[in-house]
């Protein structure tokens, strides 16, 4: 869905209008573009540098590719567990009807 | 709710009993300390290494680091995406009841 940094070279696949902001995040400068809305992109920045500063709190030795794995894992985590609630709100939706 | 590589440096202040695993992430070796299942802390770090290696593929200019953050940006977009349908699915059970 996002796009990147400098050449914009992009990994969405939808034919939307797309839009460009320039980011910040953990002090380095990233181009995003995408389809979303400029608000969504930015929210979407600011809540992955939050993560990363909070992790870098906790884990200060690390360096910035570490800290960026280690984010991306965090929310791939946080993610498969709301799928799994998805998931179950789905199944208690079909048993119900 | 993952800790991390060498020194095992908790982020998680969930008080579970801990499990530890070796994964390689776009060829480099983290140890990962977390209280979910050996197999989910697996699958979390497969699905984050494809999904890095799919972002590769076409933005093969990019270093490993601004790789990471990209990666985190997808997933972390995935995740509000996913949870914008979740609070639907909720309002409309409140709905029907």
């Amino acid at each position: 869905m996002f796009c990147y940094n400098g050449r914009n070279v992009s990994v969405t696949r939808e034919n939307k209008e797309r839009k460009k902001i320039d980011v910040k995040i953990n002090r380095r400068k990233y181009t995003i573009v995408g389809t979303e809305s400029k608000e969504h992109m930015e929210l979407v920045a600011k809540l992955v540098n939050d993560k990363m500063g909070e992790i870098y709190q906790v884990n200060k030795h690390l360096d910035t590719t570490q800290l960026a794995v280690l984010t991306a894992i965090n929310t791939m985590n946080d993610y498969l567990k709301l799928k799994a609630d998805y998931e179950d709100l789905v199944t208690l939706i079909e048993e119900e009807e």
